[in-house]
């Protein structure tokens, strides 16, 4: 097909799949070729240099007349090839950015050229069912006991945290409460300190953690100090961003049951280790939460976005029920329509559910949970490679989930501040010559002081050990290099 | 690729391309054979055949053994084609939910393989620059005299709505009020409510309208009996959901500065009217609000998620900044990295921007505005259509942007209730039939009274006079059937 027809072709229907045929064929060669003149994890030059390169053929987000549809999908795809930060590279290290499985991606597709919308039965009326299946055995996976678990389909884990505050909220108000306090972790992710801004909650107590855990004593303490009059929710973490920890669970349940407060645990990054034999009792009484967050588009080789929300029961959804006439009449719910709006936050909502689908089907819970052990795997080799390499240094302690803390022995060389302003100087150094995509973190050194840390999250179930000795050496080269560059504070250059 | 290998493949990477080219073969083989099983625009039986029909080889949500890549996207795919409400179907037009372009529905493809998170530069670093290319353009065409405007892509509608009330609340707080007022018209959206219900804020103020639109005098009334010590923020509508009536911007732009409160428009369905030169001046007044909602995923042609929000001034935006030192370290910051923490109320956020930015230089502004125009003339040629049928009635009054409201004269020879009854019944009749998806919306008829009226949301620029004819005498049809059939109140069998 050719020129303005194939440029306003619909994806569905009886055109849709040859032109998507054709036009999919482009996408893929942009991807093959920008891959290729990237070359690398991640583009070379920083920020500016990409902008450029974005905008090598002129800013044209919105030109009065159109390039039609290969030219701008070769040369958008393109751009963002040659300039992404490929997960998928063994050097592309640095977050909780995991690389797609190929069949998710795939899924992708699908769910985009049906362009299903799970707000209401006539606008998905088969993605609906698969939507059900999906969430009722991820959420029997949470709570293999509980009589009527559920689960509902997020943006992600920040989404998940905030439906489990709202979700608390109400209960708290249900009960004649005028508000909740939220109680958290100084090591909880920041979504749970924002999500209680965003719904007006009362600013919550945040419990220190030494060592990048909640310990069952200090949330005692602060429980037992607390008088309010509101009910609280304590806030605890199944692997943090910073370090993969996993907060001793069945001793903090314990303690918030004492103190008739509920639990919630954010396990966007370990939840997913309940796919594992393996690791899978490291989330020992997580079904004594209330609601569990987990994300597949961690640990779990999704494309974002891969959220989960689990609940006990399911009558806790109750609080997001309400009527909009025209997509949930009583008399349609009645006629045996279903009714979907108490399953979101959102209105019109993509159908993410699909390539989590496919993903659980194709690799089964077994298959699932290999991927896990690979990546857990693949973090000890990489531990147990930096403690045999003479110029790094790995933080004392346990491997958290597949993350590793380490830095250059010469950043512990320089006073505190300077060493740890050598740390930042390595990553940023990695990332603008296109090298690596490492992460930081602060965290407890054996004195107990914070220090900068170089973060190595391990996502990708298929790195070897050559790739990890690479990553070490272009660290161990980086941090000499710096150091001999004379800087101004704060720059690496 | 074959077996283990194919199902554990990444997507990205140097194997990604060519596996993502067979998988995408089986998702197109898929949705081609799964929309030929079908025959329509949606699967015939209702509600329990459809979940029957996907569960036909057993609900296999979480196998222990996976059933491998290829088995998995095409039985889950073909279930989710089978058994899809088919926007591209011109019998389609219950909801704002759009048939996606095909060029748009393969960038979906691309943003999935290479799975940029557009919370951190280093997880996208050119997808990062055209986001921010994307958004300014929108930005100036909502605001094109401000001299700062900006634009955030968000989920859709109701995370619009949600951060324009989030963003005006903290405006009030820093201004040293306790919390906001909202106040609308009773033809808003339902996440206008629910926003301020999720923000902790007090009950909204609902000004009622009569006729499907928010009256200037009205508004007045309402502000000028408002004692209350908190900021306003009227929130008006630029398309409402069921008639799509534009508020009259101007006027209320008006009463709401004269009483001292700002507007925020949720022009979710009407705003991409700015792209077209004829419709373009329904919109006049536009920028006189301080924020506005725009989606994308309604009248523009994108798959799930689109959703836009437009602010007169980018410095309203630093009310959502924050430092979260694993993605926005103040010396990174320094150093020259991007922050992108204050672009959404989301972290991890996938590459929506993708498709839009892919459209927008395919079509150009002048080829998405003649795309709108062509779906305001197909929705005047059916309102046309009706009023020459014999057994229909159009309901008086204008066509809002592209919907048009209708009844079967059956319904009119009844007595209201059962009139009303008639029109559900037959709607969900045709679904259930598997014949067409129509929407429904209660509106005052010439009377001022209330009445359900079938509603037709005409967002399919390709659909013909043919196509539209087929669809009246479908109604009419089940009109004449459903009057017959001997049944029970609320039921349609």
């Amino acid at each position: 097909m050719r020129g303005h027809a194939l440029d306003t072709a619909l994806a569905e229907g009886e055109e849709g799949a040859p032109v998507l045929r054709e036009l999919t064929q482009v996408v893929l060669d942009a991807l093959t070729e920008g891959a290729r003149e990237r070359g690398g994890p991640l583009p070379c030059g920083g920020p500016e240099a990409v902008a450029a390169q974005v905008r090598r053929d002129g800013s044209l987000a919105l030109p009065e007349r159109g390039t039609g549809a290969v030219e701008a999908l070769s040369s958008l795809v393109g751009a963002m090839a040659r300039g992404a930060a490929d997960p998928a590279d063994p050097h592309c290290v640095g977050h909780l950015h995991c690389p797609p499985l190929a069949v998710a991606a795939a899924a992708e597709l699908a769910s985009a050229a049906l362009n299903p919308s799970m707000d209401s039965w006539d606008q998905a009326p088969a993605a609906t069912v698969i939507e059900e299946d999906v969430t009722d055995a991820l959420a029997g996976l949470v709570y293999p006991r509980a009589p009527r678990p559920d689960a509902l389909i997020t943006s992600g884990g920040t989404e998940s945290n905030l439906v489990a505050l709202l979700l608390a909220r109400e209960r708290a108000r249900a009960a004649g409460a005028d508000t909740l306090q939220v109680v958290y972790g100084a090591n909880a992710h920041h979504s749970v300190h924002r999500a209680a801004w965003t719904l007006g909650l009362p600013e919550p107590m945040v419990v220190e953690c030494g060592a990048g855990r909640l310990e069952p004593a200090a949330l005692d303490e602060a429980l037992t100090a607390y008088t309010g009059a509101a009910p609280v929710l304590v806030v605890t973490t199944a692997g943090t961003t910073d370090e993969g920890v996993i907060d001793p669970l069945p001793e903090l349940a314990e303690v918030a049951a004492r103190h008739g407060a509920e639990m919630h645990v954010d396990a966007a990054y370990g939840g997913m280790l309940l796919f594992s034999d393996r690791h899978t009792r490291q989330l020992a009484c997580l079904d004594s939460a209330v609601s569990v967050t987990l994300d597949m588009h961690k640990l779990g080789w999704q494309p974002v976005a891969a959220g989960i929300l689990a609940v006990q029961d399911t009558r806790m959804l109750e609080h997001l029920a309400f009527e909009a006439s025209y997509l949930n009449a009583g008399d349609d719910t009645q006629a045996g329509l279903p009714d979907l709006l108490h399953r979101s936050i959102r209105t019109t909502r993509r159908p993410d559910v699909l390539k989590i689908a496919v993903s659980l089907r194709a690799l089964g819970r077994a298959g699932l949970g290999d991927l896990v052990d690979r990546c857990v795997s693949v973090a000890e080799e990489f531990a147990e490679a930096v403690t045999h390499h003479p110029d790094l240094r790995l933080r004392p302690g346990e491997v958290g989930i597949s993350t590793v803390l380490f830095r250059p022995v010469a950043a512990d060389e320089l006073p505190s501040r300077e060493g740890d302003e050598l740390v930042a100087a390595v990553r940023r150094k990695l990332l603008t010559d296109g090298q690596a995509v490492l992460g930081r973190a602060w965290a407890v050194d054996e004195s107990g002081d914070h220090r900068l840390w170089l973060k190595a999250t391990l996502l990708n179930p298929q790195a070897g050990p050559t790739d990890l000795a690479r990553v070490l050496k272009l660290v161990a080269d980086a941090a000499t290099t710096t150091r001999t560059t004379p800087r101004t504070r704060g720059e690496d250059r």
